[in-house]
């Protein structure tokens, strides 16, 4: 089969392996000029991202495995969607194929690709359209769109002086995942697994929405550029305790406070939210507070600092495989 | 100004640059994980489309003026929406620079794609959001959502057999001025000007959806294989009147036949339809009927052919500037 032989090969193959979706929402999916969607229940609006995935920059291919690949960029765009406490609704893909590119690659892609949709949660993620095209490098786009209740959704901006910082999961296990695969380690190792294998936090995420948490951001870029951004955006500093940051096996202090693609959520919320200790096995932790001022600091035993905002700059000039 | 000194100097820059709009639709723009979205008012459905433009594949830096190549991506995403008969409401744009852009070309993308979202009759077309990266060659994205009335969208699917064919425009000059463009022409050279200056023709859509058309495409890749898209998803032959098509000034059959770019609308209409021969001075010319069958043929002088389908395949192994 033969499916990069042209375009409408290429779009059969995908169209094949993707997974059924009983879907109201869609009126004319793949295959026009544009696809036609229907109006979301009353009560919700649309949350809407993009994410583009881009060889030798955040990844390279003889590195990473190309159903993680696939995966991992549809988990960051509804990654996305999770950290605004939305529902995922539909998705269109656009793939830039390069020379290198083979059958089987691009197979692997797609199916890992469908493989972590159908691992979320969720009745189904339409793909209702895309763009395709060739270059001298391999990139792929997601736009990813969701619901979310009206006027509830998750801002960066939300946080108020007083509230909580909380995070999901354990940081530092992809940053140091990605050092051992560029190292050649074994792929079952669980910072590899953990690094080439995300998951987007969908399900907290619209906890958060009913518990009252205030302002959240998915951890993309490391903790402490995004603690940084949901600080600046709610006008507020934030102190971290740094022992309270629960950590990934084996990470050093770099890994935890500056590694990106952690895909966990970042949230405030005030002192009366009810916020538990984990929710479906996943443990939540308290580790700042949000006050007056600008910026963020790192608390430890009582002496607090500012922490220097080094996570990725994605035009840097230097390009930094594994970033997002 | 160093627009390119960091992601958020380059944000910057576009969030200046970015026309102002007031759109009741956007409750939350860029900046956030997600742009949320209000519902579009009763009677309306979501139109959605996405397109992407790639160094060597669209374009050549050597010969294609930055500020078009803004223009054109906005402009495709645009004519898809039109060709729906939709109205452009929102969109997100994706860059990822290539080491060789420099600020002056980035501003110039920028400006005219900016510039041609002004052109267009609308009262904007906000910016929600996107994402930026770099790689070792430039390319960019868009996804355009417009609106469109609940269930009366222009499908490829909705020609009847004995509809009319008609098509907007002249035919042929795109093709005809990327030639000359590749062959180092005066910029002004009117086929040239037509070829890097598309226009999406939205008010013809949305008047075709009051007019009763059946069917429409735009045409991106070819008056051949873009009637044959239409014959096709409708279940239907074509045939084409060879002498009736429109032609832009010095072209040859090649360019009228099988040239892409020309972002005209292509569309069907049946004998109740009243369907002007223009529309606020852009031409619009029946040049064929639907028929029982499949493919499309031209007719010439009584003589009727099978048209040979050789448009743009996006993943043929010659890459080929001026694909669409």
């Amino acid at each position: 089969m033969m499916i990069l032989a042209s375009e409408n090969a290429l779009v059969d193959y995908i169209v094949r392996t993707m997974p059924a979706v009983d879907c109201e929402l869609v009126r004319v999916g793949i295959g026009d000029d544009a696809a036609v969607i229907r109006p979301l229940g009353q009560g919700y609006e649309t949350v809407v991202t993009t994410d583009q995935l881009v060889e030798d920059k955040h990844f390279t291919r003889g590195t990473h495995p190309a159903g993680s690949l696939g995966g991992k960029l549809i988990a960051r765009g509804v990654s996305d969607v999770a950290a605004m406490g939305g529902q995922p609704q539909w998705f269109l893909l656009s793939l830039c194929l390069a020379e290198w590119c083979s059958e089987e690659w691009i197979k692997q892609f797609i199916t890992g690709l469908f493989q972590t949709i159908n691992s979320l949660q969720i009745s189904g993620l339409p793909l209702i359209g895309g763009d395709l095209a060739s270059g001298k490098i391999f990139s792929a786009h997601v736009t990813v769109a969701g619901s979310v209740l009206t006027e509830r959704a998750l801002l960066r901006s939300g946080a108020r002086d007083g509230d909580s910082l909380f995070v999901s999961g354990k940081l530092g296990g992809s940053a140091l995942g990605l050092e051992r695969l560029l190292g050649g380690a074994d792929p079952d190792d669980p910072a590899v697994l953990r690094h080439i294998n995300p998951e987007a936090r969908l399900a907290l995420g619209q906890f958060l929405v009913d518990a009252g948490a205030s302002a959240a951001i998915d951890i993309s870029d490391g903790l402490s550029i995004d603690a940084g951004r949901l600080a600046k955006a709610s006008g507020l500093a934030v102190e971290i305790e740094a022992e309270r940051v629960p950590r990934f096996a084996e990470t050093s202090d770099e890994h935890v406070w500056h590694g990106g693609e952690e895909y966990e959520l970042l949230f405030a919320a005030p002192p009366t939210a009810a916020i538990p200790d984990e929710l479906d096995g996943l443990e939540i932790t308290r580790i700042g507070t949000f006050r007056a001022g600008a910026g963020v600091f790192r608390n430890e035993r009582g002496a607090s600092s500012a922490v220097p905002i080094h996570g990725f700059d994605h035009l840097s000039s230097k390009s930094h495989v594994g970033e997002s």
